[in-house]
């Protein structure tokens, strides 16, 4: 019979297979291959307590290779997680907790979800980082309350995509040494042997991110994988294990091969795998002593009890420090926030400031930074254009504690980093580059949305108002974009005063992340009355009617496009001595506003009267709001300074006003 | 007075810090800072005429860091391109030939726009490719008619994306031997000096993807760049020149800081910098041997001229091949292409398959390759479930010619070789991955939409017919925000004969890309007349109309839910007993669709006949068609068999006849 440790990894190769064969649909090379590296990471090192997923000091674990689902699965079932086989059983089927790949909030133990890949050590970049800024800012001498790994597993895949250079090179740069990837470097990716599309020598390669790497392990061998782990546990680097291995080891006919990738093995060769392995049970059938060497429970428990006694301690000392603690990894606001927030919002209305949105955006920051220890900023090098910083934050530095990120020119990364960030807990990230390059970010944003996150995604520079630059950065169809994104709030502010509250609802969003679209050039200030104020939080306010009362078209427009549609307003009224009436509905956010009561959104929008949509990018989206006429711009931009690029696209007074005179006579 | 190569880099200096000046807006910081190295480069190396931008065996020059157009702008000024001073002095101005960023077909001898950090590099990928592919299938003994160079500036932000990983890693294993990449090592980013966000050794990391990497090279001595061009131009590798600059240089106060990267230098300082350079000519002003020595035009006529006795004897020994070869050039289908499509065509409609559409592109794609010898396929490691191969194709390897690419995983990567592949001429490529990663590659895309590229992204997996992987894997946003894209056609065919018509549109389509989305899943073919087979072209059509020819509803679909409108027409027939009469529009191609004429448009879809779209995907964009309802799925997908989930998001014949009732009645 096998020894312990391999009857503990085939334990997983039955169970993935098994799984896979039963929803006859999934990956099963991976989790047989990599099972012997996760004896030896999950039953020596990991520190987690499976009845307790949520104690914040455990060890984060990622599953980057995200597609072996069952590996993970397995390892939640065996050591005790409150996934029940049944689970198991009923892998990849609606509403089970064993979705086709990882999802975060679904299953017990599941740090973040993964399969697009690249994205999974990106996190666990962000989850080191937090661990490590989290420590400098909370340990004192003697009690380091917060001192724990992040372990990620990862395949080819991930290291072929370009996130994982960018993430890992800045891994390198800030020193996130209790950061360890275990690579599962099994030579086979679908499309067949990696050595003609993915032949680099990997490991030189993190030398050159300043990585610990440790080369040459044997993948199949638990006990070398476990003691390489301890050394890299000491390391002041980030460390790479090298573990050469076999994918779906243990299949006598399949193994080695990308025919084991993706599919299921057939029961065929399950029968000749589990008479290969000596694993005589059958499927989803464990025996007893392999769940007790599994069973991670008490000593899970009693690393949590060891840990809440220095704990208690803790807050003896610093009664203060914990209780802060813990309401940040809580992800709870501090109660000063809200009264922090309001007193700017009037500070906005008595200062009635014209400026871009991005400085506004900026003044929001440096207002609400004092209620907002848990605030951590950072730009894609952008930092004096997106203007993400303020007066008293720090730089983050290898060496140093500091709440503002130079992420460098990685806009992916930055948004993968500020997602893993946001799931490790303990601070709220923000980050940004331009709106042009949400593109490069797109999926880690998306996944920030799929997985409920706080991460507020900064843009600034939006549409043809950069100008000079051109159509490169000139984001027409960015917002439109974005908007699609499901469980993604999008807010383009028209001035300081809805800048203001566009951050304060990102921030206030405690499910889910926001993007923030803030212009180049300068906006007007608007005033309005406490009501409207209040309003913007409702995504789409009427921030302007005729006098008259009487309404005989709305404008809808988004951030600097809001100055147009009072312009307008006012000529038509003007010219028509008052025969026209016009109301201005700002819609700094359609996703928010599409959430409101119907009641709320009538009384906007009331029936009947012509709607004219104004935005500086494609007008396709504005038809969901029953339009009569949208002004945007459909085409590419074009480089020349702003003005003229609004008049050249037509989007003046003049041509808005005729659109809507056509609308009002059409009516 | 400075030597003659110093001056001729002093030109440059003095025409950027001047025209940025004068625009108020550039960045005069890196055309000043590798003024030397183009000296080097341009003067000693590049083969080029500047009388005629399109010969094809020009070297290609690709500005990675495209912010430096003023660089680019200068040298093709200088060296005698169609860029007179009166351009330079209207840098950054509508409708001007210097935009912003160099942009392909704007400026002659721009090969490529660049811009958005990291695609400059990989387009010149795609270029030493494309050269490296095309020389292999051309050259004859003693006649390599196809033999040049492709070089590549870059700085830091390029190095940093991840995109330069993928694609630096693929032209090592690829041995892109005539790509060589200058590296502008100035040590400064925007936000300062690089050390603390960008500190890997980017000399080891290339040796890492094995490139020839050439270090400690003096960027302002011209003479010791030119000389190593001159050694890498030897390599059987790729080769990576480090050259340590100083940005700005010739600036006395603001070299070497981040203040000169992007904004005007300011009167005082370029007066400064004109006694500090000895540079005493008024701002555009170019002395008379200044512009003699730059002056390329003889030279490159000549090269040409020598290029054209050999094409000569080329086409006198391979008369058939000559002409092959420019065909391809100018990116002219074969006489054979409409008629193999033609008669593919029929081949569908008698074989009436039910396959899935990733089946039928595949089936195009095998039925069309024999009249495409430019066709260049791909995949970022889906080869076998994006089904971009063919039975005649061979994989592309280092030491082998092939027409399909194993780009690894690397979607974004992929798409901006493909770009460059366009760019280069000679190929038209396509390339394939799931849909959900068209968000790794979107700004490639977009890239492609704006150079009017005929690049062909394939994406396979749509929406939640993908099923089990779950809704990382299921693209409900993508559609409708690639269709978002300007100048991008999107296709979402229904069956075999729609993915033809696909293909055969996508290809040719010398202006622009296309991306075509196919089905996991299998979808029923539909029989059609021959006026309806041409009327797929036109992007949208009636496929059905009710027997009784009154209409009281018209459903509009794309893709797998046409199906699904075909069934709930003939039950609302069929339960009406006739009473009510349904069209069904297919619409595999809104953008394609919008193209076609008002008296069109009237025709598919009738004023105040009620519209219902169905689409797997959100529903937002379907509202411009002027739709009573919409039958989407606007929340992220689940994990779970496909017709679980069809089910699961209310896309029934069921639910859809309710609603098409209900509208009927509201009506």
């Amino acid at each position: 019979m096998p020894n312990l440790q391999i009857r503990m990894a085939n334990a997983i190769r039955a169970l993935s297979m098994d799984a896979v064969q039963q929803a006859n649909s999934g990956h099963p090379g991976m989790p047989m291959g990599m099972a012997d590296i996760a004896v030896g990471l999950w039953n020596e090192h990991l520190k987690h307590n499976p009845t307790d997923p949520h104690w914040i000091d455990r060890d984060r674990f990622v599953l980057s290779n995200g597609h072996g689902s069952m590996l993970l699965y397995s390892l939640l079932h065996l050591s005790g997680y409150d996934l029940p086989i049944a689970e198991l059983k009923n892998f990849r089927q609606l509403h089970s907790k064993t979705p086709g790949h990882p999802e975060y909030g679904i299953t017990p133990g599941v740090e973040t979800t993964t399969g697009p890949l690249g994205q999974g050590v990106s996190n666990a970049v962000g989850m080191a980082l937090a661990e490590k800024l989290l420590a400098e800012e909370f340990n004192r001498p003697g009690l380091n309350i917060i001192d724990h790994y992040t372990y990620v597993f990862l395949g080819d895949g991930c290291l072929m995509e370009g996130i994982s250079h960018e993430v890992c090179a800045l891994a390198g740069t800030l020193k996130l040494n209790k950061l360890i990837a275990l690579w599962d470097d099994n030579g086979i990716s679908i499309d067949g042997k990696v050595v003609s599309w993915f032949n680099e020598d990997t490991p030189k390669r993190f030398e050159a991110y300043h990585w610990n790497v440790i080369r040459n392990v044997d993948g199949h061998d638990a006990e070398a994988v476990s003691a390489e782990i301890a050394k890299a546990k000491k390391s002041d680097k980030p460390t790479l294990i090298c573990c050469k291995t076999s994918i779906g080891k243990g299949s006598p006919n399949m193994a080695g091969s990308d025919k084991v990738h993706g599919s299921p093995l057939g029961a065929a060769e399950i029968a000749e795998t589990r008479v290969a392995l000596n694993w005589p049970y059958a499927p989803f059938e464990v025996p007893k002593d392999i769940y007790d060497a599994w069973d991670f429970k008490k000593r899970g428990q009693a690393a949590e009890h060891e840990w809440n006694k220095e704990f208690q301690k803790y807050k003896t000392k610093f009664p203060e420090l914990a209780s802060e603690l813990q309401r940040r990894m809580l992800g709870d606001l501090s109660k000063d926030f809200s009264s922090t927030l309001n007193a700017y919002l009037k500070t906005c209305q008595s200062k009635a400031e014209t400026i871009a949105t991005r400085k506004a955006s900026q003044n929001a920051i440096e207002a609400l930074a004092p209620a907002l220890p848990e605030f951590i900023g950072g730009s894609a090098d952008l930092t004096g254009s997106n203007l993400t910083n303020w007066s008293s934050c720090k730089p983050v530095r290898g060496d140093q504690w500091g709440n503002h990120i130079n992420y460098g020119v990685r806009e992916f990364g930055m948004s993968a980093i500020m997602n893993g960030i946001a799931l490790h807990g303990g601070y709220i990230p923000f980050g940004g580059t331009f709106l042009t390059f949400s593109d490069y970010s797109r999926n880690a944003i998306r996944m920030a949305a799929l997985m409920k996150l706080r991460s507020i995604f900064v843009f600034t520079h939006d549409s043809i108002g950069l100008g000079e630059d051109g159509p490169t950065h000139q984001s027409v169809e960015h917002v439109a974009s974005l908007r699609l994104i499901p469980n993604l709030m999008v807010w383009r502010p028209c001035d300081t005063t809805e800048s203001a509250v566009a951050w304060g609802s990102a921030i206030e969003r405690k499910n889910g992340p926001s993007a923030l679209i803030f212009s180049r050039q300068n906006c007007p200030f608007v005033s309005r009355n406490a009501q409207q104020i209040k309003d913007i939080a409702r995504g789409g306010y009427v921030l302007r009617d005729p006098q008259s009362g009487k309404i005989n078209a709305a404008i809808i427009a988004t951030g600097s496009e809001i100055a147009l549609a009072l312009q307008t307003a006012e000529r038509l009224e003007k010219e028509s001595a008052g025969k026209i009436g016009i109301r201005v509905v700002s819609m700094p956010s359609t996703t928010v506003f599409d959430q409101q009561d119907a009641a709320y959104k009538a009384k906007v929008l009331p029936a009947k009267i012509p709607r004219i949509a104004i935005e500086a990018g494609v007008s396709d989206f504005w038809w969901k709001y029953d339009c009569a006429a949208v002004h945007g711009v459909d085409t590419f931009g074009e480089s020349a300074p702003a003005g003229q690029l609004y008049e050249y696209f037509g989007l003046t007074a003049d041509q808005i006003a005729k659109t809507v005179k056509k609308c009002i006579a059409q009516k």
